[in-house]
């Protein structure tokens, strides 16, 4: 039994509860803060036939062989793994992910609509630069749904683990924040006086914001769903929920604030998966990448780089002018290489970020009997998600995200695959009772043990306010100016707006807008520091 | 100059302003009410020969020829227009919109995506029974958005008419809102104590409902969109907006409503026009259709109806065991009938609404630059929405929806063509300055002016607290029962949630079952009445 406070100790517990901070702090984790529209633009000078490595296949790599190969550079990307795209990693039949101690092939079957975003997921409305590279490289895209008020919301401690719609808590949680205001409005002082337009136009919307009672008490809302009827026959209203046993869940602060943030904005995803990106990129510049080339050793010299890898068995070298870095900067660190010491102390004081994440093929759109097309499930349980696809629709079988752990990441990573697997089945099975029956072909994937990556998004600290700390600046900037004017490190891991690919591409801009700037101010001696 | 109203005043006008009552009314005119998941099933007898005759190609007109076609039947559709689908109707290149006194032909270029869907837009993700028919039909699906935070809000009467982006307007309330919750909590009087997790759990969630400060002060939230930055730059926040500021506008008590109701669900639209659903029925009855089938005369009979039509110049006369009648009640009252008083009270007791609406063709897709994607943009004039098209991302032309007024119909409709036009061309200036050099090729559609249909969705009287008027009552039930058990008036006009296609298909439902019942539970006699 929990004790019941007071109101004088209610009021304490508002004074002494720490603000919002704590939660700005957790919704950022994962680059989670909005972000507006800052697209950048690229106008680069003629390569004149300078030379760039670019080490990681990833986005930002990519995106600079793209470009600079545009621009008459002589590019060339050594790409450690099987595969290019990095954390864009669509999984679908045949697929490896190459987890360390957990490597696995991909079970689903043989159709287009049958895969997995293992990795970045919803493009923004508002990332520019992304959308820009979709229009560019002929990516045809789909809205992507996350907030879907038709999904569940299931909590062991709220309605003894029942599972109720997510338009049942938010509609019944608006209804009472609305009666709440009201009360504000009529015993708290007004700090100023309205006119009475502006009071009739508030309470007008405090009153449908919560569908209000005349007497501004909620008593339920057809928002939350009929019972039965509503066509033929006048539609019966869902039971009342009560407003403690909804308060007995702490989603309902994701869920009050979902819309909010990055996923805000409308989003979306290329139709087939999110490696059509990457595979318009290859379109492009496939014919300069070396696959399963791990790089050795860098060494950055007056004139260019010079990089050693090993590849086939053999230990190769090549040399460029310049050197654009897309590798994790913790890894970086383990190769041989003349880079100073506070070089070296920033490439190791970047943090990474752990995620988990998991999948089934469905044997049957079960959702979509649901009225579910696409969005989100809320579980208060270590799988937390379930992500219901939005290609596919009508079809016979989809995939579903079956688990999303970040922050706490290393939860699933420590159990072996099938721990993993039943894990999931009985978090689910508190929402969808048959899910076990419902589901097959499962893939996991543990993303700081990914070969070549160890490791999910870069991350740097954030103070509540939204600031950095003072050593975070410095080491940031460090490591984003060039290294003797030679060798850039780039990607998210390089922004302040990690996880996301339009940082990873607004921070391969500002690297290539760099140098480009550098150069135009150098006169033309080719292969020399400007 | 408003004059302010003081504490004791403003208390007085929270007390007399009426409750929610009047906006629930004005929600529910367009048959906006939420609604439930309440799927229909049928399981029809053999027809063994029996003959059907179906008035109007609408929606439930070719439901009833599809259902009863399988289940062996002998139908017929009499249609009066060049066209089926009654008001999901598709406008595209060359298309006719036979508006009386303003006949249009489209010119709208032609591309699969330059289409305009000028009635029915928006699928419910709980409206079963379309999503039925649609993947019975193969008619491919894809999203639909309404709700779009980056999207603008405008109105003369905020900000000097400045426009703003909906999440900026949203945003800013929720803040203002949330530290009202907050007071409502520390100076009035809660009817029950909270526990002291309860109490944490509402804390928190009031918090980041409106991303409040740590002494619960709202100041602003990156959740309104970053001035500039946010990447490889720290994010900027955009000027705060004064909580008074933004009581300017009513559009306020929409906005907050938002992904609430029917419209709360995940929509979605056929891929290419919603008449893509007719086109599906059409493969399986469109040899069963008779166009331009004007009917003039209906007697129903012991043992059947004869219907007579004029088609081609010439009367022509046909019988059939059973008739299904869509056409609007209150043009039905004009043939020549045998109907009795009661029913022929109850057929012109049905009010039609009105609804207008207005497409432009856009040159280019300016939207997109300002990070939009689908959704409206709301303002407080006659035009009161834009929609911008999901379909076609990123190709170069678009159409968007340029006005939408219902209730208030006949503003536009006693407008000429070129003053239409005129007010859409002016009022969308407001929220984009260069609009009248970015749109072309105009069509408008007063649905109340429409050829054989001179009217919108039927309707009946809602009271505020949800239930019907008794009139209301026993005239829909009057008119929902087969006349001498024959004759069924069908469509949304029939069911007590007009202007959906899942009413009109339940509607069809409701009819059919009801024969079907009555005609099991009859000795098989052919040709005579059950």
């Amino acid at each position: 039994m929990v004790k019941p406070v007071s109101r004088r100790e209610f009021l304490n517990l508002l004074a002494a509860a720490g603000g919002a901070g704590a939660v700005i702090q957790a919704s950022t984790a994962l680059g989670l803060m909005p972000a507006g529209a800052s697209a950048s633009t690229l106008d680069l000078a003629a390569g004149n036939g300078r030379s760039a490595l670019i080490l990681g296949g990833g986005l930002s790599g990519l995106t600079v062989a793209y470009e600079l190969g545009k621009a008459g550079w002589d590019c060339m990307i050594l790409e450690a793994s099987h595969r290019c795209g990095g954390r864009i990693f669509t999984v679908r039949h045949g697929a490896l992910i190459d987890e360390i101690g957990n490597r696995q092939y991909c079970e689903f079957d043989d159709e287009p609509h049958l895969y997995f975003n293992a990795g970045a997921a919803r493009i923004p409305s508002t990332h520019r630069n992304v959308l820009k590279y979709c229009k560019e490289l002929e990516v045809e895209l789909e809205i992507f749904i996350n907030e879907n008020k038709t999904c569940w919301v299931q909590d062991d401690a709220m309605l003894g683990g029942k599972p109720i719609r997510n338009a049942e808590y938010t509609t019944h949680m608006r209804g009472f924040m609305a009666e709440l205001m009201t009360k504000a409005m009529s015993e708290a002082a007004m700090d100023e006086p309205f006119t009475a337009q502006e009071a009739e136009i508030l309470l007008g919307m405090i009153r449908r914001f919560g569908d209000l009672g005349e007497d501004d008490v909620y008593r339920g809302s057809f928002g939350a769903g009929y019972a039965s009827g509503g066509f033929i026959s006048h539609g019966v209203q869902k039971d009342m929920i009560a407003f403690r046993d909804l308060l007995g869940t702490r989603l309902g602060m994701g869920l009050l604030r979902a819309s909010e943030g990055e996923t805000g904005p409308i989003l979306m995803q290329p139709r087939g998966g999110m490696d059509r990106i990457i595979d318009g990129y290859l379109r492009q510049v496939g014919d300069r990448v070396s696959y399963r080339a791990m790089v050795a050793s860098i060494h950055v010299r007056d004139d260019g780089v010079e990089v050693t890898y090993d590849q086939d068995g053999s230990r190769r070298r090549i040399r460029a002018d310049y050197c654009f870095n897309c590798i994790p900067a913790h890894l970086v660190t383990g190769f041989e290489h003349n880079f100073p010491a506070d070089y070296v102390r920033a490439l190791k004081y970047v943090r990474r970020g752990e995620a988990y994440k998991a999948a089934f093929q469905a044997k049957e759109r079960f959702w979509e009997k649901q009225d579910i097309y696409g969005g989100i499930t809320w579980m208060n349980n270590r799988s937390r998600q379930i992500w219901y696809p939005v290609a596919g629709m009508h079809k016979r079988k989809g995939v579903i995200l079956s688990g999303y752990d970040f922050g706490g990441g290393m939860y699933h990573t420590r159990m072996t695959q099938e721990q993993r697997i039943e894990a999931h089945l009985a978090d689910g099975g508190k929402v969808h009772p048959d899910y076990r029956n419902l589901v097959e072909k499962p893939v996991t994937i543990a993303w700081h043990r990914m070969n070549h990556m160890l490791g999910c998004a870069g991350y740097w600290t954030r103070r509540l306010d939204g600031s950095w700390a003072p050593e975070d600046e410095e080491m940031y900037h460090l490591l984003q100016a060039p290294l003797n004017g030679r060798h850039y490190i780039i990607g998210d891991q390089m922004s302040m707006h990690a996880a996301w690919m339009e940082s990873a591409l607004q921070s391969a801009h500002w690297a290539m807008n760099d140098l480009d700037r550098r150069l135009r101010n150098t006169p033309a001696r080719d292969s020399t520091a400007p």
